[in-house]
């Protein structure tokens, strides 16, 4: 096992192979790909289909001095495996070395943290740009694909690359014929064509933007990718290289089934089973999914819009059938998402736009200018809001609060219960007075009964009276309150009033000006960075006045890879620690 | 004068006109043109290009029913005047009655409130999306052009029209040859082809995204544009009709400069020249102006990169062809714009972009994925960053720290006189530890002395020493500041500490903790809304001391054409507001 990967420490030692080595060399790293993928979960299919890509790559191009750019870089694997990172895969003592994306921090040979998608072919102009600019002379290779093509970061950066670039820069366009879901947009009709005249269709759209272009069907053997790399090494102008791969090469169950293989949780290789066990609890997400079906249903005017992430919301291949003409899945195209759902409402339907908080980030403007500013009834839920959910640096959740809650007229709902989850869903889609935003509580399921009107926008409710000390807990955050609360009173006897602020967006200064009577200290929860949150605008409201504020969220910081419960302790945001605050000032 | 449109009231009068008439027409509308932008000025250049097309889109379709989206929204003068809205035109008394761009409130004929680029196809999408949803029947018009092709959200709708939407959508493409500054990108090249061979160009970018196409070459000619929308009218799928057209038609020195003559302030009709006289005092914009061009000479790796504005730090047609290789206009494309500063940035280069801030939000994520997360030393100079700026409520600069400062890494510079802005551009873009953002000031130009490093990031300079109160007044509002500590000082014979903050993104808790000693009250001023921007940390950071915190900032609000100094007034944000309050509290 592993015969030929072993002697791999880094690309100098690929391009000694013979092609029979550089063959057994992809199987090696199908094998350590398992061996990590099966224990601890990540992107699957992306990697199986692209072995023998990046090894051609490795083998014609001279990394790090020829610069690579990875797409979304969750197909990155196999070069980290050959660029001095083979034991993060096939040693399972090493896995935590390797993030599950490029990491300039890891090796020279990457560039840059990236887990979005659609930024390499900008990211691989500015590099071509400037090595033009300083008089340097490099191969700039940027690969792209699997879905990642419809982001408009992509398309400004084709039609860039198409015009204002005269040197060289090569386009690997990864053809798997699969996004996260299946792909959605034109362009994939366009690689179609291409693919089934083997490049020769009229109307190529790399073409029409400007770029030259060659195709190329074999993009899992490895002689091809190398013929092909040879060609277009030390190219004097841009250039797209179309290459037909199979997502999920090497693993049949990855093949038949490659939106549910696109990533996985550890599993076992013979059943295809995930070894995770749950223990059967609900989830926010299946709350959210279970209104989505059953609204669908009775409301012909209700609509789901998201960019490639219907598994946000749970919604499999069946639940997208069902909701038919009731469903629209964009591609990744963040921007069309929450655009298109401004049209809608102004047309009077009732859209509901879904996906992950930190993907919300690539339309800040649509959600300001095209929805806000007009006021539209759009709902937009996010899931993976919270610090306890995904952790890499480049997916997470703790800046949507602060990102979206102080764009003006929208209405940032955080709940704390799943009937609050349901009835702020069914109010907020049902309304035509404001762009709403509701953020999928990251913790436990919890039970409460809800109000089932919002339309008193930024009034909190009072959970609990008490005196003293008044606890504001936001969203997935209430819990913490409540148990703050309950320890408080078991170690200083006093019952703290506890606030379910519901809104994140806004104050109830009514309550806020109630509260002076017989408070001292305001206590604010969200889960999220202090820096333009919640708990900051408390802080000024009491500002001049005597009551004090103690505002707790994490650091303006761009945390990676942590344990989420030590996280909060070395912030000092667990329960002991605030116990700890309150005793030290009452 | 103004014969034949004195009789129109509504798209219906239109329809009744003969050829002639609406010749006439036509005529009459650039009349109004000249009439209104002579005196208060506007977008010229692309209304004058305009006309015919406008006409005949309401000589066939029936708005209201049918839908027009209007692009960027710059190019619908003729529009309103069809539309009931004749007066704000021709009668001077008329003219504060219409924005410059479509607004709801105006109008049924005009369904959102848009002022930037790129965002017509995708609101169309959703318009035609639910339209087959709702079973209703009409035509969806998207116009977009004059630049706005390049957009990330433009094209993220083209590829969506192309694949997911089986009905009527009709995209008129309204190809004037010109963006802002020229066009830049593939995509403009491959418009030239289609013009050159009257449609019938190989790699049509249009009909390789899946669309449908038609052009026809005579835009300025009703009665041909007449019979093509006549023949797509009621169609079945979506279409593009590509249309070329005269920039500037009707006055021939906007033909002969398009770039200068797409937006005017009031100018004499016969001269060319403006009539509002300037003082001659110096402007920041000048001053980045000359730093950037003196730059570039001593410094080979320093670069500019625009999203289509280098008129937003005054860089002519000349500057930009001195600039040579160290410019790049990518179009309006600001995700391009960001991502491909992070790329320059990490192969040695210093990338310097330049944009106006409401563009900006536009790249959210390219600044906090692309480019903070991999602390690149990329450096953003925005304009328009004030209050007293752009007021109309698609183009304003106060959301700007807000939106900003609360992104990780970034670090968020507000200069309070010429030296700063030179001495932090200069640190900025040579250092290479930081993603830096400069706010450009908003108010006249000062001089005063300025350090020359800002490596110890986030510190505070106190300018004046004093006590009770201390008053931390950021970038173009440090003058206020100082005003204020003068009247304080006259009126209640109190020396206040005066702090010029310098850095939005960050607190200085040494000086923070050291003001305890002999303070009471920390006023916060800043040129923004209050909600996520820089007093709000303040607040929070003496939330829980004995200091009191009154932050000044505008409401979390979508402010339209206002009066600025009123608009402070109204806020109680003005000096004299300031000191009552001051009075109150002491």
């Amino acid at each position: 096992m592993y015969n030929v990967l072993n002697k791999i420490n880094g690309p100098e030692d690929v391009k000694k192979l013979s092609l029979e080595e550089l063959n057994e060399l992809a199987e090696d790293i199908r094998e350590g790909l398992f061996h990590r993928l099966t224990k601890i979960g990540g992107h699957f299919g992306p990697n199986l289909g692209i072995v023998e890509t990046e090894i051609a790559m490795h083998y014609v191009f001279d990394s790090p001095k020829d610069k690579f750019v990875f797409d979304v870089s969750h197909q990155s694997y196999p070069h980290k495996m050959l660029t001095g990172r083979k034991l993060g895969y096939i040693d399972d003592a090493h896995f935590k070395e390797d993030s599950g994306y490029t990491n300039p921090e890891e090796s020279e040979h990457d560039l840059f943290n990236v887990g979005h998608t659609s930024t390499s072919i900008s990211l691989a102009t500015g590099l071509a740009k400037a090595r033009d600019l300083l008089g340097k002379k490099e191969n700039v290779i940027a690969l792209i694909g699997d879905g990642s093509l419809s982001g408009g970061e992509a398309l400004e950066g084709l039609n860039v690359a198409g015009s204002e670039l005269n040197s060289n820069l090569i386009i690997v366009v990864n053809d798997n014929q699969q996004s996260i879901s299946e792909t959605h947009g034109g362009i994939y009709k366009n690689l179609k064509e291409l693919r089934d005249t083997k490049g020769n269709a009229d109307n190529n759209m790399f073409k029409a933007m400007g770029l030259d272009y060659i195709y190329e069907e074999n993009g899992n053997d490895i002689e091809a990718m190398i013929r092909v790399f040879e060609k277009v090494k030390d190219i004097d102008h841009p250039i797209v290289v179309h290459i037909n791969t199979l997502k999920g090469k090497g693993y049949q169950k990855a093949i038949e089934d490659k939106e549910n293989w696109h990533w996985v949780l550890p599993f076992d290789k013979e059943t295809g089973k995930t070894t995770i066990s749950f223990d059967g609890s609900e989830d926010y997400t299946s709350i959210a999914r279970e209104y989505i079906m059953n609204k669908a249903k009775e409301d012909k005017a209700f609509m789901v819009i998201t960019p490639n992430m219907p598994a946000s919301v749970g919604l499999s291949q069946k639940d997208r059938e069902a909701l038919g003409m009731q469903f629209v899945d964009v591609g990744i195209a963040e921007e069309q998402a929450v655009a298109m759902a401004a049209g809608a409402a102004k047309q009077g339907a009732k859209p509901l736009v879904v996906t992950n908080t930190t993907f919300m980030q690539r339309c800040y403007d649509q959600i300001s200018h095209d929805v806000c500013i007009n006021n539209s009834p759009v709902t937009i839920l996010l899931n993976y809001t919270s610090f306890d959910g995904l952790t890499d640096v480049t997916h997470l959740g703790i800046f949507g609060l602060s990102a979206f809650s102080n764009i003006p007229n929208l209405v940032v709902l955080c709940p704390s219960s799943k009937e609050e989850l349901v009835s702020m869903l069914s109010w907020s889609v049902d309304q035509k007075e404001h762009p709403v935003m509701i953020m999928l509580p990251g913790n436990k399921v919890t039970s409460r009964n809800a109000d089932t009107s919002y339309d008193a926008i930024h009034t909190f409710k009072v959970e609990q009276e008490g005196e003293k000390v008044a606890i504001l807990a936001l969203g997935d955050f209430y819990q913490r309150g409540e148990e703050l609360a309950q320890k408080m009173k078991e170690t200083f006897h006093i019952q703290p009033t506890l606030i379910n602020p519901r809104f994140a967006s806004g104050m109830d200064i009514k309550l806020l000006e109630q509260l002076k009577e017989n408070h001292e200290l305001m206590i604010t929860l969200e889960d999220g960075i202090l820096d333009g949150g919640f708990g900051q605008k408390i802080a000024s409201y009491y500002g001049d006045s005597n009551i004090k504020v103690k505002n707790y969220g994490l650091q303006k910081h761009f945390y990676d890879r942590y344990d989420p419960e030590e996280l909060l302790k070395q912030e000092k945001m667990d329960t002991q620690s605030i116990l700890e605050y309150i005793k030290s000032v009452l």
